[in-house]
C-alpha cells in the first residue's frame, strides 16, 4: 500500500452510538453501514457485541451484509467479550476484532481497581485470544494520553508480540494538544520498534475543540489509520468528525502529502442520514457539513460567487455532495421512476417497501409541487424506523381554539392490531397530543426534548420531529416525517414510546452479571 | 500586563452577525455585548458601522452603554469606512478602529482589482487615518495565510510605522494548517522588527476544523490575541470559537502557560444568549456548550460520575455555569422574587419591562409548576425582540381534524394599530397559520426554515421556534417562545415577517453608492 495512504476508520456506529439519547435499530445501523460503505470508509466499527443482544445482532447482520469495509466488533479485555465479538463479525468477508483496557493509573486504579502487571497480563492474553478467531486484530491502550509513556509502550509491544496488526492510542478524554500528541505517538516508536511494522492509528475526542488538528498530527507522526465519526458524534463533545478531518487532507494533499479511499461526494448524504436516524442536529456554522459551510448557500449574491468563487472558497460544495441533487420528481411519476431515484440516491427498495415508498410518495406529490432528492431520503429513512415498531399512530384531531386549551384524541394500534383510543386538554396542541398518547397507550413516559426541523426548504417542506422521552427509568428517541409537523410530532412521540418499551423489556431481562457499557464510555 | 496574558477579542457581534439568516436588532446586540462585558472579554467588535444605519447605531449605542471591554469598530482601509467607526466608537471608554485590506494576490487582483503598491499606499493612508481619530488601531491584512509572506510583511511594517497598536494576521478562508500557520507568523516576527513592540493577535476560520488549533498555535508562536466568537458563528463555517479556546487555555494552563481574563462561569449562559438570539443551534456534541459535553448529563448513572469523576471528566460543568442555576420560582413568587431573580441572572429590569415581564412570568408559573432560570431567560430575551416589532399576532384558531386539510384564522395588529384577520387552508397546522398571516398582512412571504426546540426539559417545557423567510428578496429571521409551539411558531413569523419588512425598506432607502457588505467578508 502506498505509504502514504490513510486509513479511514468510522466509529459511528459504536463510539457514535453511544450517544446519550441516541437508540438505532438494527435496521437503522445496517442501512448507515451500506451507506459507509458507499462513503468507502476502510474500517466500520459496527459495534459492541457484548453490550446487548441487539448490539450483537446489529454487527453480525452488518458483517454478513455489508461489502467493502473491514467489520469490525469492540471488546473489552475479557474472554467472553472476545468471543461475543469474533462470533459478530466471523461472516464478514474481512473481520476485526477491537480490544482496549486502559493504561492511565487514574484508569487502572479507580475503574479497574487492579495493577500495571495485572492490565499487562490481560492484554497479552485478551490479544493472545482474539488472534485465535481472526487475524485482524486491533488493540487500544485506553486514555494512553493521560497514561506513562513507558508502561503504555510496554503493553503495546506485549499486544504487537502476541500478533495485534493495528495499535490505537486514543486520547480518551480529549485532554491532549496537537505538540504533545504528536511527541507522545513519536516517543512510543522510540520505545517499541515492533511499532513500525504494525499501522498506528488515531482516536482523538473534542472535549478541547482539538480532535481533528490531534487526528492531523497523529498522522503527520507516523500514524496511517484515523478514527472518526460522521458529524463528530460520539462520547461527550464527540469523536474527530470523520469529513473535516477527510476533507482536510483532500484540500491540503498538496502540502500535506497524505491520500485516503473516501469518495468524498458522499459525504453530504452520510451526514444527512446519520444526523436524521440519531436525531442529532448539526449546527449551521459546522464545518463541512453545516448549511452555512460553502459560502454560495449563504446571502452573497450569486453573480458575486461566480465572479470571486475561488477568493472565498477553498473547497467545491459539489465535492462533498451538496450539489448535484437535482434529481427531481412530480406528481405524474411513475413507481419506476420512483425506484430508479432510489436506487441512484443508494436505496434499493422492491417488492412491498417499494409499494409503501410508492404510496407515500404520492401522498407527498399531492401536497409538495416537487420531490426533490433530499424529500426522497427523508422518507425512505422515515420508512426505516417501521421495521421493528410496536405501536403505530392512525389518527389524531386537535381543537385549537382562542381562549380554551387544546384539547386532543389519539388513536395508536397497538402491537397485536388493537385500536386505542384517548384524548387531553393540555398548554399546547404538542403536549394535548403526547399525553393523549399516553392516555390511549397507558404508559406513563415523560417528554424530554422535543425539536422540529424543516427537511428542505420552502413553504411545503416536509417537517421532522424528534422526541426523546423517558418511560421507566429509560430513556429512548424516535422521529417523524410529514408535512405535517403535529403529525411528525404524534409519530415521533409513538415511535419513541415503541424504542422505550424495548428498552425496558431488554433492561428486565438483562441478567444481573451483564456489562454495564454505559460505565464503560471505551476509547 | 503578565506577558502570558491573552486578550481575548469577541466579533460574534460583526463576523458572526455576518451568517446568514441572522438579523440581530440594536436591543438584541446591546443585550449581546453587556453579556460579552460579564463574560469578561477584553475586546467586543461591536459591528461594521459603514455597512448599515443599523449597524452604526448599534455600535454606538455599544459605545455609550457597555462598560469594561473596549468596543472595536471594522473599517475598511477607506476614509469615508474609517470616519464612521471613528464616530460610532467615539463614547466608548475605550475605541478601538479595526482597519483591513487583503494581502493576497487572488483577492488585490479578483476582488480589489488592483495592485501591491497600491495596497500598501492604503494601508498606510488608513492606519494613519485612523489614528488620527483614537490611539487603539488595530490592522488586519486580510487573506493574509494565502498571501505572498514578504510583502504581508511590508504591509504589517507600515501599519506599525503608522501607530498601529495591534496586528491581526486572518486566516481568511480556514485554509491554514497549525504548522504552516505558526511558521509564518514567526516568519514575520523575523521580517517586522516592530513586530514585538505591538500586540499580534490571530483570527482564525473553521473551514477545516482547525479554527481553535490554529489559535493555539498562533499564541505558541508570540501572538497574545485571540479573535472568536461565541458558539463559533461567522462565515461560512464560523471563527474560532471563543469557549472553546478559552476553556483550552484554562484546562491546560500548566502545561501551556497561558492565563485570559474571562469568568468561565458565565459561558453557558452567553452560549444560550446567541444561540436564541441568533436562531442558530448548538448540536449536542459541540465542545464545552453542547448539550452532551459532559458526562454527567448523558446516562451514565449518577453514581457512576460521582466515584469515577476525574477518570472521564477534564473539565467540572459548573466551570462553565452550567450547574448552579438552581434558582427557581412558583405561581406565588412575587414582582420583587422576579426582579431579583433576572437581576441575578444579569438582567436589570424595571418599570413597564418589569410589568411585561411579571405579566408573561405569571402566564408562565400558571402553566408550570416550577419556572427555572432558563425559562426567565427565554422570557427575557424573546421580550427583547419586541422593541422594534412593527407586526403583533393577536390571536389565532386553527381546525384540525380527521381526512381535512387543517384551516387556519389569524389575527395580527399592524404598526398603526389596525387589526388584520385572514384565514387559510394548509397542508399543516404551521403551513396554514403562516400562510393565514401572509393572507392577514398581504405580504408574499416565503418559508425559507423552520425549527421548533424545547427551552428546558420536561412535558411542560417552553417551546422557541425559529423562522426564516424571505420577502421581496430579502431574507429574515424570527423566534417566538411559548409552551405553545403552534403560538410560538406563529409569533416568531410575525417577527420575521418584520424584520424582512425593515430590511426590504432599508435596501430600497440605500444610495447606489452604498458598499456591499455582504461582498465584503471581512477578514
Amino acid at each position: 500500500m502506498d505509504p502514504d495512504r490513510v486509513i479511514i476508520f468510522d466509529t459511528t456506529l459504536r463510539d457514535g452510538e453511544q450517544s446519550p439519547g441516541i437508540s438505532l435499530n438494527a435496521t437503522e445501523k445496517l442501512e448507515i453501514a451500506h451507506q459507509l460503505a458507499r462513503l468507502g470508509v476502510d474500517v466500520v466499527e459496527a459495534g459492541f457485541p457484548i453490550a446487548s443482544p441487539g448490539d450483537f445482532e446489529a454487527v453480525r447482520a452488518i458483517a454478513r451484509e455489508v461489502e467493502g469495509p473491514v467489520i469490525a466488533g469492540l471488546a473489552r479485555a475479557h474472554a467472553a467479550d472476545i468471543e461475543r465479538a469474533a462470533e459478530a463479525v466471523r461472516d464478514a468477508g474481512r473481520g476485526r476484532i477491537h480490544t482496549f483496557i486502559s493504561t492511565s493509573d487514574i484508569h487502572i486504579e479507580h475503574q479497574l481497581q487492579s495493577t500495571r502487571a495485572d492490565v499487562c497480563g490481560q492484554a497479552r492474553a485478551a490479544v493472545a485470544h482474539a488472534k485465535s478467531f481472526c487475524d485482524d486484530v486491533e488493540f487500544s491502550p485506553m486514555d494512553a494520553t493521560r497514561a506513562d509513556v513507558e508502561f503504555t509502550a510496554e503493553v503495546i509491544a506485549v499486544a504487537i508480540e502476541e500478533g495485534a496488526t493495528t495499535i490505537n492510542v486514543p486520547d480518551t478524554v480529549g485532554y491532549a494538544t496537537p505538540d504533545e500528541y504528536a511527541a507522545f505517538l513519536r516517543r512510543l516508536y522510540d520505545l517499541v520498534p515492533g511499532l513500525g511494522g504494525v499501522v498506528l492509528s488515531v482516536h482523538c475526542h473534542d472535549d478541547l475543540g482539538l480532535a481533528v488538528a490531534n487526528s492531523l498530527a497523529g498522522v503527520q507522526a507516523g500514524a496511517r489509520q484515523i478514527e472518526g465519526a460522521i458529524n463528530g458524534i460520539g462520547e461527550r463533545a464527540g469523536n474527530a468528525s470523520l469529513e473535516e478531518i477527510v476533507m482536510l487532507l483532500a484540500t491540503r494533499a498538496a502540502h500535506l502529502g497524505f491520500t485516503t479511499q473516501v469518495n468524498t461526494r458522499e459525504i453530504a448524504r452520510t451526514s444527512r442520514m446519520v444526523s436524521r436516524l440519531t436525531g442529532y442536529v448539526i449546527q449551521p456554522n459546522k464545518a463541512i457539513v453545516g448549511r452555512n459551510a460553502f459560502a454560495h448557500e449563504s446571502g452573497i449574491h450569486q453573480d458575486g460567487v461566480l465572479k470571486h468563487r475561488a477568493t472565498y472558497e477553498i473547497m467545491d460544495a459539489t465535492t462533498v455532495g451538496l450539489e448535484g441533487n437535482d434529481l427531481v420528481l412530480g406528481k405524474h411519476s411513475g413507481r419506476h421512476a420512483l425506484r430508479s431515484a432510489l436506487l441512484e440516491l443508494g436505496f434499493q427498495v422492491d417488492g412491498q417497501a417499494l409499494n409503501t415508498a410508492f404510496k407515500r410518495f404520492k401522498e407527498l406529490a399531492d401536497r409538495k409541487k416537487q420531490v426533490t432528492a433530499m424529500d426522497l431520503e427523508a422518507l425512505v429513512t422515515d420508512e426505516l424506523r417501521d421495521a421493528l415498531r410496536s405501536y403505530a399512530l392512525e389518527w389524531f384531531e386537535v381543537d385549537i381554539a382562542r381562549n380554551r386549551p387544546p384539547h386532543a384524541r389519539v388513536c395508536v394500534r397497538d402491537p397485536d392490531g388493537e385500536e386505542l383510543v384517548g384524548d387531553f386538554t393540555g398548554d399546547g396542541p404538542v403536549d394535548a397530543i403526547f399525553r393523549a398518547i399516553n392516555a390511549a397507550t397507558q404508559r406513563e413516559a415523560r417528554l424530554r426534548e422535543f425539536r422540529v426541523d424543516a427537511v428542505t426548504g420552502g413553504q411545503d417542506a416536509l417537517g421532522e420531529a424528534s422526541v426523546v422521552l423517558e418511560l421507566a427509568g429509560q430513556s429512548a428517541a424516535g422521529q417523524g416525517v410529514s408535512t405535517d409537523i403535529l403529525e411528525a410530532a404524534a409519530q415521533a412521540y409513538v415511535r419513541a414510546l415503541a424504542n422505550a418499551e424495548r428498552k425496558v423489556h431488554a433492561a428486565a431481562e438483562a441478567e444481573p452479571a451483564a456489562p454495564e457499557p454505559e460505565l464503560t464510555p471505551a476509547p
